[in-house]
């Protein structure tokens, strides 16, 4: 793995930091050496981020961390920007970045590659910059329906906002399965599941609007019939009742999950970015994913975000009895029960698939 | 205006030719002088749509079209594919076209432009290559909220199906609320409402995913700034429950309609282009925009293919007495109803909010 500096300056103790918390907390396409942020100089990145030192520093500048690392590679803007611009203050480390020979990965939705600027200090300086979200504005794959071949069990982690912890949620079940003896793979739908280096990722809500229904059909379906899979795990982007990343739909339409999990930060009570629109009821979303899937999460994960642990788990335990769903706070207790919740569902299922077939053949 | 052609040969007259439908209909952007389809030579095109003769000739060939109508300026390709490709019966006229020194307006997702052939050609010729979704591709305007400030009346048309008379029935509704002396502007989202030459139009479905919420948001609230007007009407892309085409989401999330009508094609049993998907009963629509919008559909609108006159209507009353929503057959009858019903009900919450004001003045 070629060794890589991620960029977060003044956001990384931000949800805007989303893309380096996903890096530091798991990585297999880079190796991940420093987080360039002056606000936090000096501490661990991951015991910033949840408490567990990852041996990963933190960088007063940008000049400190490549004196340290002087054989890394790579620059990764960290952070997601409501509309995705690079913040200014950016410009200028990326530009000393490319003059230092570093490649530049961002997922932002602003292309570096379209700036003049840049593509020209990149051809000069040899080096790429790889604008993510570029790379899947072309994808053009139409739905087919071949996602009813799929006979692995398709979990889908959704949450009832954008930035909410829906894809580390999901990656624990996905390890969960693992340990449990079952082949599961894991789907990355997002810019930072594409840069962690899962294998099957595909940038969701950088897909031209038509074709992200058969983008996410395709992804599936290609894990499926490469990996034969016991179990395909994945998460959506945005929220089903977001106001500006409406999102959820596409995934239970044309992924066709066989089961929801729903991550919800009871804490939190205006959507992302959005301090305007207050986020509806949790019963809301419940309601909603019944009738879109036809069947209620088979669980909820609490993201206990500022929430001692006491509270988190009291308000676990009361959802739980209020709407008869296991639930669960991933960050304090283990999130076995919902991986044995689903194989039992499952083998219900195919129980009774098994006894209306021997049923009809005696008939 | 310009003069125009359609090509839409084989296709006129089944859903994917709803491109020339549209434009048979209405088209303020270029002259109809015609439509290639050999399948039905010698018809009107207007006729075969919805029996209105609209004195435009379906012709057996492009070359005919072209000896009947030397100084057209522009082919319009008239049809929307599964995918979005461009039929390879097509390739051969396009190219002719070309030759033939007139400008190509394509609504596909195939682009005519990035195809080196045809942008040979193009320029050789001196002509056009107009890719309307390539226009919308690029568009990047995050969602910002100032959809609040927008005061006028905002409906909105949504379908239980694709290709199912959304935006006629919203342009029936537009020029209805003109009729009664409001101030209405309609806003088309697809690509058909840009060829057609609405003042406002974005191509929802071209739309990197991200950034389609601030599309709608901007597109309307221009609308409403530019305009002033007492109304706002629109509709949306594909069908909430739609496989493949999962949509209507982004335009209650990020547009949020005071109204919502609901387009329904009773007849019709599967999903447009999906005949292995059954369309869920109409109930689950309602019970979907009541929990995304807060409010139930204020009027349900039949699409009468495939029934006849007493059975649409039979079906629509049934349908209103069965939930309680005003239900009209436009083809058959004066929607005006709907209308009345949006303006009384705009009236009564105006009046609860004098009265509230009054009140706590009093107080």
């Amino acid at each position: 793995m070629e060794k890589a500096l991620i960029l977060a300056e003044g956001r990384y103790n931000t949800s805007d930091g989303k893309t380096a918390h996903g890096l530091v907390r798991y990585s297999q396409r880079y190796q991940i050496v420093g987080v360039v942020d002056s606000t936090l100089a000096g501490r661990d990145a991951g015991e910033v981020l949840d408490g567990v030192y990852r041996g990963i520093p933190i960088y007063g500048s940008f000049e400190e961390a490549i004196t340290e690392n002087p054989d890394v590679k790579y620059l990764i803007i960290g952070v997601a920007t409501p509309g995705g611009y690079l913040p200014s203050v950016y410009r200028e480390i990326v530009k000393k970045a490319i003059k230092r020979g570093l490649n530049i990965v961002s997922g932002l939705h602003y292309f570096l590659s379209s700036e003049s600027e840049f593509a020209r200090l990149a051809k000069r300086y040899k080096v790429q910059l790889i604008d993510v979200r570029k790379i899947f504005r072309e994808l053009k794959i139409p739905f087919s329906g071949k996602i009813e071949e799929v006979n692995a069990i398709k979990v889908a982690v959704l949450g009832t906002d954008g930035a909410i912890g829906k894809r580390t949620t999901a990656i624990m079940l996905h390890e969960a399965f693992n340990r449990f003896g079952k082949k599961s793979i894991f789907i990355a739908m997002g810019q930072t599941g594409w840069m962690q280096g899962f294998k099957y990722a595909i940038v969701m809500d950088s897909i031209v609007n038509d074709f992200v229904a058969g983008a996410i059909e395709d992804v599936i379906w290609r894990a499926w019939k490469e990996e034969n899979p016991d179990v395909i795990v994945t998460h959506g982007e945005g929220s089903l009742l977001h106001p500006a990343y409406p999102g959820g739909f596409e995934l239970i339409a044309s992924g066709r999950p066989d089961y929801i999990v729903l991550q919800h930060a009871p804490a939190r009570k205006y959507f992302d970015d959005f301090p305007q629109y207050e986020i509806p009821p949790l019963e809301k979303y419940i309601q909603l994913i019944e009738l879109l899937s036809g069947k209620k999460p088979i669980a909820i994960t609490i993201n206990s975000e500022n929430l001692s642990k006491e509270d988190a788990f009291k308000i676990a335990r009361e959802i739980e009895s209020t709407y008869g769903i296991l639930t669960k706070v991933p960050l304090y207790e283990s999130i076995d029960e919902i991986v044995k919740l689903i194989l039992e569902e499952r083998m219900k299922i195919k129980q009774m698939e098994v006894e209306a077939s021997v049923e009809s053949q005696v008939l």
